[in-house]
C-alpha cells in the first residue's frame, strides 16, 4: 500500500485496507469540524476558499447518483472546481482513443481524477500508469467494479462513531449485516473496517444462498473475532447495537438465483423495530427498495439518511487529506 | 398557501397563486437591484458572496434549455453552487429505488431544488413528503407538467412593469392574448397574475378550437374583469399595449387537432405590427416557432428577448427572497 | 476581419487568419503569466477573481473531451462560471424552435459562447447574426466542421514558442508535418499561422493519397517558403526541428480509401526516435490511435502532453484578451 501514498499522506484512495484507526480517526475528526464550520456564518466562505486552487475530474462511467453528488457537494464545499464525464460516447473514444489517453488528459487539466468504472481493476491500473508518467495526480475510487468501495465503508463507520460518541465509540458493540451478504460489495468493507477495533461481535443475517464468502469468514476466524451466521432475523433483531441492511444485489444474478429466495425476510417495518434496543441504530448504504419500510425514516433509530449526508462531509474531509490542506481548518 | 411559507416568507415556491401583487413589487425591486448591481465593478463579485454558501439542484428531467439555463446562470449570479440531474437513466433509479427516495437525496445534499418533472403534482407531493421529513429544502417548481409555470408568469409580469413603468405601471392597460391559449400554460398563469391589478382589459385573440378554458373565463367574471373573446387579430392589434404571443401547442394533440387550424393567422410579421400603438410591447414566453417573424426583432416594440433576460434577474431575486437575503443587496 | 475585432482586440474567434505574429506573442506573454502565478500561494484564488463577472456557454454538438475540457478548464482558472449544452435533444429545439433562436438564448443569459458544431460555416453565420441583434456576445469557434480549429493551432504554436525559447524561437526551423494531412484539419491551421515566421521549411510526410491540399501548396509557392513533399518519414527524421504527427481521419472516408494504405509507415516508436535530433521536439494534436507509440512518451522530446496541457493556459489567455482583462494580471 506504500505506493499509494504520499509524504505520509494518502495520495490514490483505492482500497478499504489503507485506513487504520488512527487515520480514520483523523479523518472523523476533519469531518467534524468542516460540519461545524459549515454551520456558522461566513464559514463557508473561509471552507470555500481552502482548496480553490484544486480541480476535480469526476469521471463516472458507471450509473450512479449519490456517490456522484456526495463527491460533488463535497467539492463544492471545500471550493474545488469541478468537471464530469459520465457518457463516454461524447467523448473522444470514438476516434480510437486508448481509455488510458483520456484519462491521461484528465490528469493534464485536472488535479485529482474522483473515477466510478465499472471494469474491475481499472483504477488501480489508471493509478499505476499515471505514476509512470510523471505527471500523476491523485486518483479517487468512487466505487468502481464489483469489489471496492473504500469512501462507503468509510462514511459508514463514520456514522457509526458519531452515533456511538457517547457510548465509547464503535468498539464493545454487536453488529448485524443483513440481506445479500454475498454480493454487496459494501459489507466486505465495512466489515474489514470495522474488524481493527476491539471487541466486535457480527452477526450475518442472510438468506443461505447469500452468506458471506468463505474467505471474509476465514479473515474473521484468523483475527479471533466473535461472529455468527443466520437467517433468521427476527432472533438477532433485539441484541444488535447496529443493524446494517443492504439490498438484494440481482443485476449480478447469474441464472435468476434472486427469484428462488423469499427477501422479505430480510426487511424492516416498525414492527420489527420495536423489538430493537432503544439506543440501537439502523444503517443502510442506499439505494433501498423495500427492505426498509419508509415508515421506519421517522424512527429516531433510522440513521441512513444521516449517513449519506456524513458521506459528504466525510469526502470532503478525505479531499482536504489527499491535498495536505486539513491543518487549514484550525486558522478558522 | 400558507404550508409554503416560512417566517412570512415563500418556501416552496410552486404556484403562481401563491404571488400577491406587493410580493411581485418586492421581486422587482429586488430584481432591478440586482440588474443594477451587476453592471458595477466589483458588482457581481459582491452578489456572488450573497449565496455562496448555499447549492442547488435542478432537476430537469422534462426537456427543457431556457428556464434551465436561466435558473443556472440566476444561481451563478448570487454564488450558489449547483448540480444538475437531467437523464434519469444515469441515476440509481435503475436500482429500483423509488423517486422519493431520488429527491430525499437531493435534499441531502442540496439546500433547495429546482424542479421540472413530467408528473402533474409531483412537485407539490414532493415538497409535502420532505415537510414530513423534518430536514425539508424548499423545492421551486421549474415548470412541472401542463398546468404550472410560477416563474415565467412572474417574469413577465416584471417585464409588462419596466416596460410600462413611465406609464403608470400595469394598471390601466390593454392586453391581448393570442394563440394556443387552451392548451398553453403561460397564459393560464399570467393572466391569474393579472387580474389582480385594476382597471385591465384583456382580448383572448384564438381559433375557436383554442380558446380559453370556461373555468378561467369564469374567474374572469366573477372578478368582474373586462374581456373580450375574438378569432380576429388585426382587428385587435391597434387598441393594445401589450400583445402576448404563444405558439402551438401541438404535443397536446390528441388527434391532430392542431392540422385543423390555420395558424398562421396568429401570427406577427412587420405589416401588422406597423398597425400597433408606437408605445405598445410584444411579449411571448418563447420559444417561438413562425408566429413571429424574425424581421418583427428588431422593431422597439419587441420585448420577448429582454423578457428572457428578465427572467434570469427575476429568478435570482426569488432565490434571495426565499433564503431571506435580499436584504443584504442594502449592503452593497 | 475588421469585422470580428472591437477597440483593436479580437472579439469573435473565428479563423487562424485573425492571428498575426505580435498578437500571438501578446497571447503566449499572457499565457506564461497565468502559468506563472497558478504556482504561487493564492495566486489562483487573484485569477478567479479576475473574469469572476463573466458567463460562458459552451456549446459543443459535436462529440469532444478534449478541446471542451480545455475550454472549462480554462474558464475555471480565471473563474469564470459556465454552462454547458452537449445534446440538442435536451433541448426546447423539438418544440420547433429555431438554431439561431437557440443561440440568441445562450447570448441572453451568457457573456461568451465557446461553439463547436458540425455545420459548415454556423459559428460564421452565429457570430454574423448575433451581431445584428444588437446584444451580442463574442463567439470562440472551438473547432467547428471541417476546416477551422484556431485555438487548436494557437496553442501547437505557443508549445513550438516555449520549447525554441533558448534556441532563438520559431523561426530558423525545420518542421515536418506527417500522417494525414489532407484532411485533418489542425495542418493546415498550423502552418498558416507558421508561414508568418521567417526561414522556416516545411516538410510534409503524407501518403500520397493524403497529402496536403494543392490551395495549401499554392499559398506557401506564393510566400516563396521552402517546402517538400515525401512519402518517407524515416530519411526526413534526421533533419528535423519539430515533426508533428497525425492520426488518420477515416471518419472522412468516402469510401474506404483509408484501407488502401499503410499507415504504419507514419508513426513513431523509439527506434525512429532514436535517429531524431536530441533537442528536437514532437507533437501531436490528440487524440492518438498508433502513430505514436506510448513507449516514446517518456522520451524528453515528446511534447505532445505538455502541448496538451499549454492548451488550457493559452485558452485563458484568449479569454482575458477577449475581454480586456489581459493587464490585470500587471496587479499581481
Amino acid at each position: 500500500m506504500a505506493h499509494y501514498m504520499r509524504s505520509e499522506r494518502l495520495y490514490h484512495v483505492m482500497l478499504p485496507q489503507q485506513f487504520e484507526e488512527a487515520l480514520m480517526e483523523r479523518l472523523f475528526d476533519t469531518a467534524d469540524l468542516i460540519k461545524e464550520i459549515t454551520r456558522k456564518s461566513n464559514g463557508s466562505g473561509f471552507l470555500k476558499s481552502v482548496l480553490q486552487h484544486k480541480k476535480a475530474m469526476l469521471y463516472f462511467t458507471q450509473p450512479s447518483t449519490r456517490t456522484f453528488l456526495s463527491f460533488l457537494g463535497a467539492c463544492q464545499l471545500v471550493g474545488m472546481d469541478t468537471a464530469e464525464v459520465r457518457d463516454p460516447s461524447l467523448s473522444s473514444e470514438y476516434k480510437g482513443e486508448s481509455q488510458e489517453d483520456g484519462v491521461r488528459v484528465f490528469s493534464s487539466y485536472f488535479d485529482c481524477i474522483v473515477m466510478r468504472d465499472p471494469k474491475p481493476g481499472f483504477c488501480e491500473y489508471m493509478a499505476y500508469l499515471l505514476d509512470t508518467t510523471g505527471r500523476s495526480v491523485p486518483i479517487l475510487n468512487g466505487g468502481s467494479g464489483k469489489d471496492q468501495h473504500p469512501t462507503q465503508a468509510l462514511l459508514d463507520l463514520y456514522t457509526m462513531h458519531r452515533s456511538f460518541l457517547s457510548r465509547g465509540g464503535i468498539r464493545k458493540k454487536r453488529y448485524a449485516f443483513v440481506g445479500d451478504l454475498l454480493r454487496g460489495r459494501a459489507v466486505r468493507s465495512v466489515v474489514f473496517l470495522l474488524s481493527q477495533y476491539q471487541d466486535l461481535e457480527f452477526h450475518f443475517v442472510a438468506p443461505d444462498a447469500f452468506q458471506i464468502a468463505p474467505d471474509l469468514e476465514d479473515h474473521l476466524k484468523t483475527l479471533g473475532i466473535s461472529h455468527h451466521l443466520s437467517e433468521d432475523l427476527e432472533s438477532v433483531l433485539p441484541e444488535m447495537d447496529c443493524v446494517y441492511m443492504t439490498r438484494l444485489q440481482d443485476e449480478y444474478d447469474l441464472s435468476g438465483e434472486s427469484q428462488l429466495v423469499d427477501y422479505s425476510r430480510y426487511s424492516l417495518d416498525l414492527g420489527k423495530v420495536k423489538n430493537m434496543k432503544p439506543e440501537s441504530i439502523i444503517l443502510h448504504p442506499l439505494p433501498r427498495r423495500d427492505e426498509i419500510h419508509p415508515e421506519v425514516d421517522a424512527d429516531p433509530r433510522a440513521m441512513y439518511w444521516r449517513q449519506l449526508r456524513n458521506g459528504m462531509y466525510l469526502r470532503a474531509a478525505l479531499l482536504l487529506h489527499v491535498f495536505g490542506a486539513a491543518h487549514r481548518l484550525q486558522e478558522y
